[in-house]
């Protein structure tokens, strides 16, 4: 079924202790689309300015992402962001953020994609999320992220916002401030009382868990030795997440959980190479194979 | 199987932000015998001074502790540990400290003891732990617990130990330190390299993970809405871990995967409640059926 992603494409200069990788192509739209179309066909919206580098069509070529929601705007720049990861590769230190495009007018839906039945608005003002999804005829499951900076500056807007939602994508900390509450089973059930009805608790390398009123899922991260670059592991499993699910057309719990599973696995190929490389370099069957191998290390 | 635990028996002051509990009774050994009884006889092993007001033939009637190895030395004092957990309930302060008997010279194992088969070596120092083990016989399974002080100062007795027994169980920061490694997997199989078979990587809240040479194994911590006291949390897990393991009389992978389940299962209710009352409250049927629950919101 359609998929709908809107946000960012940014150009990343990312350090950490396995090496350097600057001016390369990031951004959760980015991150997202790759990890998805292993699944389903993707439509992305998003804006660029003309300084970027990168042709979008041949760094998504052969793999079924519609671009033409894709803005390309004279007078803008693409955003930019640089950032290190230090000893304890968990932690992360911004040393530079252009928001340039980001700090825009959010691009428009193209008509052709309003009749999207999964849509993803990737972590931006919640605002400009609501704005977005306005633009959305009759969506049928509809996730988003958020981050603490809009938990703390636009809690109002973001309260509307989840009550529009089906499904919040958050990280640990963001959750545990959002509900303000340390145990991390009362804060998801405190977001889902906010208005979704389900929530995904990403917890880095201790995996994700994933709540409805009724019903739970823990699932630890896939155990990864090598780990070069965490940039993108939270779009990338949200991308394969919601590409599962709109591939399947379901959002019952047992599909949820198994997109869960698949979002794990796809962050777990991010994080193993600098930028997108570690996605671009396999194929859906590395994929199940690894999902595979999850599932025999985590099951008794 | 016959199974022996040598470790602590304290006298604990507990402050939580969920209550207080003044001089109520702790130590590795008490945990680790209580959970283990859930499976199989118990020999502990340890010594108190005559100040200890538990009365440890009534705190275990009824559960098959066997206390032959109790030594209650009359010019000595009993252990005593205080401290505070915080707001972020996985954060603690130790607010006093009376080693007492723990700085003398370990308890005798009894000779009707020498023939355990299951031995459990809580922490202390790796010289004491290396002593304790020369007195049993022929164990089929070693399983032994370190932290930072003995990582830090007494390497090398640490590193002889290391090659004597067959499972470490170990906290993450632990792991990572005595392996100087940050990436936990890598951290596991590293300590693998030291000696033990068997590497088992406590998390608390985020789980464990379970390593040989040729398997692994992640489990999440049960989710647990009420953390009361997480006192006792690691050695109830070492417990019933152990418990389980010498109740089938087997160490092979899919029986260690299924005991460090049940330890996740037992430390779960000790952190429900103060000291030892969220083990002495239930019956193995309770601990049967949440270890059905752990395995419902674990698979996929």
């Amino acid at each position: 079924m359609s998929l709908l992603v809107t946000g960012s494409i940014a150009i990343d200069s990312v350090k950490t202790p396995y090496g350097v990788s600057e001016n390369c192509l990031g951004g959760s739209a980015i991150y997202f689309s790759m990890a998805a179309s292993f699944f389903d066909p993707v439509r992305l919206v998003g804006a660029i300015g003309p300084d970027c580098p990168f042709d979008l069509a041949k760094v998504f070529a052969g793999r079924n992402v519609d671009l033409t929601g894709l803005e390309i705007r004279k007078n803008s720049k693409t955003f930019r962001w640089a950032g290190t990861y230090h000893e304890d590769i968990n932690k992360r230190t911004t040393d530079r953020l252009e928001l340039n495009v980001l700090a825009e007018k959010p691009p428009k839906v193209p008509r052709a994609y309003r009749d999207s039945k999964f849509v993803f608005l990737a972590n931006t003002a919640p605002a400009l999320q609501l704005e977005l999804l306005e633009q959305v005829d009759e969506p049928s499951f509809t996730a988003a992220d958020t981050m603490d900076c809009w938990i703390r500056e636009q809690r109002d807007d973001l309260e509307v916002l989840l009550k529009k939602i089906d499904c919040l994508i958050i990280n640990e900390d963001e959750a545990k401030m959002l509900a303000d509450e340390n145990n991390l089973i009362k804060a998801a059930d405190a977001i889902l009382n906010m208005g979704p009805s389900i929530a995904v608790v990403k917890k880095g390398e201790y995996g994700s868990i994933l709540c409805s009123i009724a019903e739970r899922f823990i699932l630890p991260a896939f155990p990864s030795a090598d780990v070069k670059d965490p940039t993108g592991a939270g779009d990338s499993f949200a991308g394969a997440f919601m590409g599962y699910l709109a591939q399947t057309g379901k959002s019952d719990f047992e599909s949820l959980k198994q997109a869960v599973a698949y979002g794990t696995v796809a962050a777990s190929f991010t994080i193993s190479e600098f930028s997108l490389a570690g996605l671009t370099s396999i194929s859906r069957t590395d994929i199940d194979g690894r999902l595979k191998t999850l599932r025999k290390v985590t099951q008794f």
